[in-house]
């Protein structure tokens, strides 16, 4: 807000209050580059992750060679998986490996690069609707090694855990919103040598590689937020994952039939998703939301079109479980007395999303 | 600010919350299409008019057939131009004959669609560095007759003359922030059967025509901008005029030599292009600077890169008079007595701006 009253100028602007709109927007580069540990030159603000994850497949389905494949987690977000498919041939695409949880493994990354046709890597730091981590910086090694663009969809993970060494990736994209900023802006780092990249094109700003007048006061907001994230939220994150922890042994305990989605695999602090031991998601949703507790039926990106999640398909999870999981999102201000809440809101509205009849469930 | 704070949720959701946003969302929606005499499924909202005419020119280029020409303006802005040029090979783009005002008439469209090769065609309403009208409600009725898309580039147009009799165009898009909104929001219109649009590849928001998290609170800040200019600014559009045209007379009187780009043509009552009679015009935006006025040098989406602008090379403008252009954007705060106080200060740094030695002037 103070950005939108004293920085509103164009810092593509010659007089000075364009100019120092632009010093600002420097320092801003600056801080962006020290929390991901990365040259400040590598920093494109965006208007957020799926205009970098486009930009970024366009990018290099125009500068890779034409006979080497692309690799692809089949868990990444629609902004990846849809950007992949409208830029690249079917059989220029190998889809990695995920076990049960939904995680790639290193190893499994390791082996689709022995044969060489595949030269970039496309696995997010963590998923947006089971909450698992991803061995990203493990990947990062690898691809390094094997001289392979590694891509990181970071929009999950800064906001909920520290960003450090996320610049080892080559390509790092996020979105504000997911760690307190506005909605409608982002950023990204390239890799330092890819000068030529361009988001899209247009004018010249962001020295010519993101059309479009800069959104200043957004970006400011963005980097007020994430500094606050990186400097007094991420600190909390082992206490909070204790309640996360809490929340799960009390529910599997009072709810019968109810399994977390990826039990075993390290989840962030803040996401469970659950499949629940009867009823369609919707009508826990419904219920819950008459609690005052605002649950979802998976990711708000997809849940326009009431496809079963891509992301539960890949990790084989059968499609009548699918249809009752819902997904539980924390933040930094939900304290330990709400998870019990919710706990104790599941199991009483458990009887009430039976189907009348035990069988169909509207 | 007020949706910031309490429709900050994703209309996505599947809880009250967030069917709620989807509301307010839906009610947006119905205002941009009153505005524009539009239908109101032709409205998509998005992060501006870069991305929107990105996606504009990628779906054209997708859909039409690969035969058919476009014909372009040569004063669009860089996101047309740089847009048509990645996605259209050179031999299928025309490039429109312009007056030495920049106007292309509706005679010219209809020349260039005599022989039917055009399909689709670009002329924005208004110039964002000469301020210079097109006759945008003619092209679109000769293309309609002639059955061709018309793409019209609004992005000037509104917050400065009203929006009405804009839906008549196929194709319309905007920024925000060009009427008073935030930076990083827009939206575009498009034609009514072109239902498998979409900006771009990921989530399925908007009805699947533009992946990302929508920005509601972006949106809702645009739309009241959008209501404040239309209710209560174009009405003094004329007298605004008249101011203009008084600073035209005065400035050409009192500093010879000056010139006005386009003085003949019609064009907004906030914009005036000159050409100084002598010295650079980053040496005028300095001055003038110092006299707490500011000035650009042309458009500041293309002042990063100091190269001539192809809107006053598109009129025949001679590179000598193009290096001494300035341009002069007046907002609806701006009073007749700061046109008055811009005339005098013109004058009084005028000596100030002359190279030292009468010939090379850095």
């Amino acid at each position: 807000m103070q950005a939108s009253e004293e920085a509103w100028q164009n810092p593509s602007s010659p007089h000075r209050a364009g100019v120092r709109v632009g010093l600002r927007l420097k320092a801003a580069r600056d801080k962006v580059a020290m929390v991901l540990d990365a040259a400040v030159d590598r920093v494109v603000f965006t208007g957020g992750a799926t205009e970098s994850a486009n930009g970024i497949v366009a990018h290099l389905a125009r500068t890779l060679p034409a006979d080497v494949k692309v690799a692809v987690s089949p868990t990444e977000h629609p902004c990846v998986v849809a950007a992949i498919g409208a830029n690249f041939p079917r059989e220029r695409v190998v889809v990695l490996p995920v076990d049960s949880n939904g995680v790639v493994s290193e190893r499994a990354v390791q082996d689709s690069l022995a044969d060489g046709t595949i030269k970039a890597v496309f696995v997010m730091a963590a998923n947006n609707e089971t909450g698992v981590l991803q061995p990203w910086n493990q990947i990062a090694e690898v691809c390094r090694n094997a001289g392979v663009t590694y891509i990181c969809d970071a929009s999950q993970w800064l906001g909920k855990l520290p960003g450090a060494g996320l610049g080892e990736a080559d390509w790092v994209f996020c979105a504000a919103h997911k760690f307190g900023g506005p909605k409608g802006v982002g950023f990204l780092l390239r890799p330092k040598a890819e000068t030529g990249f361009r988001v899209r094109p247009g004018g010249s700003q962001e020295n010519g590689q993101r059309a479009g007048t800069v959104d200043f006061p957004g970006i400011a907001a963005m980097v007020a937020a994430l500094l606050e994230v990186e400097q007094t939220k991420v600190l909390h994150e082992s206490e909070r994952l204790r309640w996360r922890e809490a929340f799960e042994r009390e529910i599997t305990r009072r709810l019968e039939g109810v399994k977390i989605v990826a039990a075993p695999a390290e989840r962030f602090w803040n996401t469970v998703a659950l499949i629940m031991p009867h009823g369609e998601n919707h009508r826990w949703v419904a219920r819950l939301d008459k609690c005052h507790i605002e649950v979802s039926t998976g990711s708000a990106c997809a849940s326009g079109k009431e496809a079963p999640s891509h992301v539960l398909a890949a990790m084989g999870i059968p499609g009548a479980e699918m249809r009752r999981v819902i997904r539980i999102s924390a933040g930094w201000a939900t304290t330990a007395q709400e998870w019990q809440e919710l706990a104790d809101a599941l199991v009483v509205v458990a009887p009430e999303t039976k189907p009348a009849d035990g069988g169909i469930s509207i």
